[in-house]
């Protein structure tokens, strides 16, 4: 189960693509494709977590991680970036994000 | 807990606020205060989740709702858009994207 705690220390890294809304399943199957078959095999990854929005112009991909240390181990790895650039194709751009979860409010 | 799961069923709203870096704080400190004033005493809340970037050039929330709906409703409160107002002007710029989590990824 996938868990948002800011305790929990992890970087939390948010992948915006935009895409054309006819490519958003198809950009969904490659980054379940890339995460199943490679990231979560990886020292550091927790959990990736892929969103198409409504009007299906992005699929976002809420990704935590360990450390910083183990983000960057991935980024400079050859054969991630093959994923990645995969992904880049299908898209028109792409913003990734590095973040802190600073604080989790529940309903009351 | 806040956990994600995509049998939730929740709408996903990231609200990405692009901020000068030394507001970041004070963004987050007014998201803090309309959270656990407001939208967590509203029906269909379920969660809101306020990073921080690591270059400190946006503050993101992560906010899961029950329903469209209600999503909806809150969005149509005058007092809702009193405090979303507030946090628009302390940042250079938003963009609120609603969003469908699908798949959810952890570990092996």
């Amino acid at each position: 189960m996938v868990t948002l705690d800011p305790r929990s220390g992890y970087v939390v890294l948010i992948n915006t693509f935009t895409v054309q809304p006819d490519k958003a399943e198809e950009l969904l199957r490659i980054l379940s494709r890339a995460t199943e078959h490679g990231m979560r095999h990886r020292p550091g990854f927790v959990s990736a977590n892929l969103h198409v929005s409504r009007d299906r112009r992005y699929v976002t991909n809420y990704a935590q991680w360990s450390s910083q240390a183990d983000l960057d181990a991935m980024m400079s790895d050859p054969a991630a970036r093959v994923h990645m650039g995969e992904a880049a194709a299908m898209a028109d751009s792409f913003e990734p994000i590095y973040y802190e979860l600073r604080q989790s409010h529940s309903a009351a």
